[in-house]
Order: structure tokens, then C-alpha cells, then sequence
């Protein structure tokens, strides 16, 4: 059953979830050029879930390079897990061609708040108006500076109570923001969507939440509305979590099955599963 | 059968197996945060590794975060697999954090001896007086200055030939050493212990020993006795190993089962499994 | 059936997979250190590859390290899919280090052709004759300066379109160059030799080529034979591809047991199922 409050999203027609089965079908039609600039600890992981996807991974993130890149991909990931210096470079070379040429880009935030300099690239990097952030709790309401940030990559704190800083940073810079959870939530500060599906285990492995900005960086290629690519990206990816997690006997086993998972999931199955409610946004501002 | 010579430790009236297994459960109930730097052929699966376990791993490895990093995490690691310009000078600000914070620390010289870099950094961060050092026996004999060292990161001295070295690396820097092998060996210069657990496998996966030193800063994380703490994550560790080995087809069926192990190995498989003997280390210099 | 058109290799009297099943055999016997300059996104892969295979990985990517252990090691991979500015350095002296000391290497030019740093560097390191090069057919085409790069690292050419490349590459740098396709080609500009094992969940995983290249590397290192050598090295992992895939249910199932199959993979097995015909090379320049 999706959409189970009867909630019509007002700027499409269809089912939703419907909606993003069309959307995980493009990118397999299409194989989008997905490039990331993405932590040391998860790009192993982040180009297999493309791969497994149907999208085609290029990790270049080194000066001069990731600039020229950018402008010949379909869509961009900037994660700043571990910064370095060259990195950095090459995160503000390739946002800036990627604004220029009208290619899609995701910021993930890593652990913004308590380290400063990626706290510091963040902020310049939004300058740039990324197609979309994500990021937990945690990172959502630090960037927005609405909040202390985690200790490091915990997600401390639920998705709701990020859902002002997440509307804020959705009105600032124009972007989508993902707020990644139990339950994830997703806005363009005119609309909001909750997403149920998914699966702990998702959070037992490295990369869980990463791969995810890379996979919405492919769904941000395929189309315009930018709002149901990144919800049909988090649906994708967490019913593909829940495939993968019956077989698992562990997060071990989990991480292989979960790229099965991502190449095997249908279109069917995201319209079967999804536990997806789309809604208008509420006024930023309360009284 | 633990502790099967009926070697008490001294410092400790509770069965060595016991002290072990209440202390992956206390790693279990606290979750500690565990930074890591790390080299980047095995960063992925370290951190996996301490997110099976039950904790919580952080890379930050870059200049200024690193030493900000150090004085909130609640362990540290410091391995020289891949020391890049920036992850070297990261190293040294943590080392330094961790040092006045009080955050205990555990260094792993990879393949120090022959190669000038490391070799001069490891000896460098010594002088911070890590809680543990962790390497096979070549590099804790070249650490200590009294052999060369292997060909890259072989361990192809046996673990009692370092016996002398560990104890000599121990009362110079106040540190428990882990000299990892088919007999591990754990020494903090009064006492020695040696763990028989372990599966070959280990040995046929890049980041068998790296991740080691990260789930030893995790136990460190949650106990003053460091040598206690050493041999515990080391039990734990060994064990999972077997565990793991059983269903493997080989050694690359190995690792996912091997962090499915890490996750289920449980206080009892400790006490039931545990090959640990713990003595009197013999005095230094012998006549 | 090996060599199904009963063409014989005039250097070799020996059925040529007969010959690659005596170098697995050697390699399993010496154990040859090999030394990889690679990508972040393949490193892990590499080595464990590598430690499947029965070969010893160390990856040294630093100044002044690279240098010193290129000469001690058995063979060297530099692969520049991530060349981060040090590890460019590091490339200069391995392969200088490695020309000097004699120590076979393997180039391989990610992405070469569109990106202009790698592109430089490829040309420079071309400089030192590279025992062998190893890339996709858009790869080997772009770097013999005779057609445009492809989008990145897709393989969008046949590897039959890259053969006069192959063999302008081996004629002008002394180089065995193999073109990793559906069917894989490797000519010395003499001979040439086609394989067509393996299996399309290789390109499916991330590392899928890279990690070839360590892997000839390897055999490298146990033959003054650098054709039979790169044949060799490439028949063993196609088939070990194949071994792997039947009991795969998707991409992230096949990567596990890729590396059982690199570690289970025998003589007899390549004997049984190599799919090798080796010929003379026609003559480079045609009318």
C-alpha cells in the first residue's frame, strides 16, 4: 500500500510510488555517469552500488580534473567523509562546473558541525545551490545551524526533529533536502515525503547512508523534478535494504546481498512495497 | 579450557576468559567511538569491522580536524599502512590530542623497518607513549630496534621470536605490545599473555591485523587496564575468526562472515573458546 | 579445447594454456611481492585479490617509499584511476626505481584520453617501457594517440577495435599490451593471443580490470616470458570469473566469491577450460 494517508502529491498526478518505479527504470535504461568525490572509507562501496544499480561510477577528485568532469557527467556526489586538501580542491572545482553546465549535484554533509573544516567547505560548497543534501539528523540541523552538530557520524537524533532545519536549508539554497532515519524524510520545502522502508542493518555497515547520496545523484539525472528523484532514489534503496536483510545473517553477509539486492530490485517491487507518504510541506515559520 | 597452565594473573583475581568476555560486553553496552587512521587499502573494512563489533568508528584524517577529533573520541588508532603527507601530519595532531586528553591510543607500524618514512613517523609518535602497540613480529622487532624488518607487511618471524622485543618496546614506552601470529602474544612488560584462537584465513585478507588495532582502541575505550583490555579484543577477535571460518568457502566468503562473527560472537563463545594463558613475564634481560 | 584453431605459439613449443597453468602453479610457489600504486576506489579489491591468488600485496604510494620498495618488490602495478598529487611522485620514482632495478611493472591508464592529468602522466610513465599495459579497448586507443577516450572507464569499443592500437603501443614502448573485453586480446606486436573467458558480472563490480593488473603483475614476477606471462595472468582470472559466477546470485555475491575462486582456481582447471588462441600478429601497418 502506498501513500497510505490518501495524501496526492499536487505536482504529479500519479501514484508516487508508481513515479519512482518509472524513475529506477530510466536509470537502468539510461545508465547515468554518476561522478563522486566520496570518503576513503565507502568509495569502494559507493561505485559497487552504482554498478549494481545500472548506473556507470567515476570517482575523480583531483584538481584540474574533477572540474572537467563534472561538466561531462550526468550527475555529481560531493561527500565530505575525509576531506583532504586535494579533495577539497577538487569538491569546489567540480560544484562550480557542475552549476555552470546545469549538471545535478548532492552535498552530504559527513560529521558538519563539530569538525571545522569540512564545516567550512560545506557552507561554501552551498553557495553553489546543491540540487539536493543529504545527510541524518544530526548533520541536517548542524548545517542548518539550527543545532550542535553529533559526535562525529551518529545519527543522534530522530529525522522529524530535523524537519524545520532540513525545510530552512531547502528554502536557503533551493536544494532537496534528505534526512536520513528510521523513517526518511524528504522536502523541497513545498513538499514533503516520509519514507518507512529500509532496514537496520543498513546503519551496522560503512557506507549505508553514502551510497545512498550517490544513488540519488543517478536518480537526479534522469529527471527533472528533482523532489520525486531523490524519494524515488531513498525508495529504491530501502526496499533494496529489506530484500537483502532477509537472507543476511549479519551486516557482513548484508553488504554483498544489499548490492544483489540494488541490481535485482524491479520496478514492481518498489509499486508492492513502498511505505511512502507524500504531503504538502507546513509553513516553515510557526507561530 | 582457559588459562589451561593455572597461571593466575596477578592483577586480577577473575579468570582471564571472564575478564575478556565482561568487557566485549561492556564495548557492546557503551558503543565507544573509535578514530581511526587508517591506511586505504583497508579503512572500509576496519570500519566495518568496529560497526559489527558494537562501535562506533569515525576516519578523520585530515590536519586540524584530526587533533580536534582526538580529544572526543573515546579511543584511538594510529596505522601507518598508507601515510600520506596530510594523513602524517593528521597523526601527529592526534597522537598529541590523545595524549593530553587522555584518550587511549593504539599504534601499528605496518611494514616499518624497511621503508624511511613510516619507520622515522613511528618512532616519532612513540615518544607519545601509546597505550598499545600492535604489529606482527617483524615489525615489533624492528620497532624495537633489535632486527630488521620483514619484506613489506609479511609476518614471517613467529611471535615468540618478538617476545624480547615487545617486552623491550613495553617498559620504554609504558605500552602493552600485541604481537600478532598463529600464537598471539600480549605483553606490558609484568605480565604475558598468549592466545592460540585464530584461523589462517586472517592471514589471507588484506586488513586481518589492521582492523585488530582499531577493536583494540575499542576495548581500550572501556577499561583502565590496558593489558586486560589488549587481550580481551584480541580474544574476541580470534574467536570471531573461527567462527567465521567454518561456513567459508575461502578467504573471500571469509570476511563477510567474519564480520557477521564480529556481531554475533557472544560473552559465552569467549569463556567456551578462549585459548589464553596468561604469566609472570619472564625479567627483560636475560643472562 | 585450448587453442582451438591449432595455432601454436612459435616461442613456446608447449600448449599455451598448459604454459598459464604452470605459472599459476609458480605463483603459488614464490609468492611474489607485489607492489600496487592504485586507485582508492580498488585498493582493498587489489590486495585481496592478490592474497586470494597467492600472490603478497603492499601498497606503497608515498614519496620516497615508492622508490625504495619498487626495488625490492617482485613486480609493480601503477594503475592511475585516483592519482592524488603524491601519489604521482610516487608513480615517478616506483617506475623509474623499477626501470632501474629491473623489476617487471604494469601500467594501467584509467580513464586515460579525456582527463588531462592522468593523461600527462600516462604519457611520462610510457617513457620507462612498461613490461606490460593493461586497460579497456577506449583506454589502449586513447593512449596509442589513435582515437578519442571513451566516457570515462566504460569499455565502449570492442577490444578487436583496439588492436592496431595494442600493437602501436607494443611496438613503440617494448610493452605486452592486453585489451580486457568480452574477448580479451594481448599482443607483444609479435604475437597475439585471444581469451574468451570470463563473464560480465567482472564489469559489474568496481576493480573488476584493475585488479587484473596486479594480478599480472604477479605473473610477471615468475616469468621472463612477458606474453605467456600477461596470457597467463589473464586466463587464470577470466576462469576464475567463471567459477565464480555460477554460484553468484548478483554482483555483490560474485565479488566474495571471485576471490574463493581466485584462491580455489587450479592448474587443471585452466587446462579444462581455457578458451586461448594464440597467433602470429599481422603486420602492424596495413595497406
Amino acid at each position: 500500500m502506498t501513500n497510505p494517508a490518501g495524501l496526492a502529491n499536487p505536482a504529479r498526478p500519479a501514484d508516487p510510488a508508481e513515479h519512482a518505479a518509472a524513475l529506477l527504470d530510466r536509470v537502468r535504461a539510461t545508465t547515468p555517469l554518476v561522478h563522486c568525490i566520496t570518503n576513503s572509507v565507502v568509495t569502494n562501496f559507493t561505485a559497487n552500488a552504482l554498478l549494481a544499480l545500472g548506473a556507470a561510477p567515476a570517482m575523480v577528485d583531483i584538481r584540474v580534473e574533477a572540474g572537467v568532469f563534472a561538466r561531462i557527467a550526468s550527475g555529481l556526489l560531493v561527500n565530505l567523509g575525509t576531506p583532504h586538501e586535494e579533495q577539497r580542491d577538487a569538491a569546489r572545482e567540480a560544484v562550480a562546473a557542475a552549476r555552470e553546465a546545469g549538471t545535478p549535484w548532492v552535498l552530504d554533509p559527513v560529521a558538519v558541525g563539530g569538525l571545522p573544516v569540512r564545516t567550512a567547505l560545506a557552507h561554501e560548497l552551498l553557495e553553489h545551490r546543491p540540487t539536493a543534501i543529504r545527510g541524518n539528523a544530526s548533520e541536517i540541523i548542524a548545517l542548518a545551524g539550527v543545532g550542535g552538530g553529533g559526535r562525529g557520524v551518529d545519527a543522534s537524533d530522530s529525522t522529524e526533529s530535523a524537519a524545520d532545519a532540513a525545510a530552512a536549508l531547502a528554502a536557503a539554497h533551493g536544494s532537496v533536502v534528505a534526512v536520513s532515519g528510521a523513517i526518511d524524510l524528504i522536502t523541497d520545502g513545498t513538499r514533503i515525503a516520509r519514507v518507512g522502508n529500509g532496514d537496520a542493518l543498513l546503519t551496522r555497515i560503512t557506507g549505508g547512508g553514502c551510497a545512498l547520496g550517490a544513488v540519488t545523484a543517478a536518480f537526479l539525472a534522469v529527471s527533472d523534478d528533482a523532489f520525486a528523484a531523490t524519494v524515488a532514489a531513498t525508495v529504491s534503496y530501502t526496499i533494496a535494504a529489506e530484500l537483502a536483510a532477509a537472507p543476511a545473517s549479519g551486516p557482513g553477509t548484508f553488504g554483498p546481498l544489499f548490492l544483489d539486492a540494488l541490481a535485482s530490485v524491479t520496478a514492481d517491487d518498489l509499486v508492492a512495497r513502498a511505505d511512502l507518504l507524500v504531503a504538502d510541506a507546513p509553513a516553515l515559520v510557526r507561530s
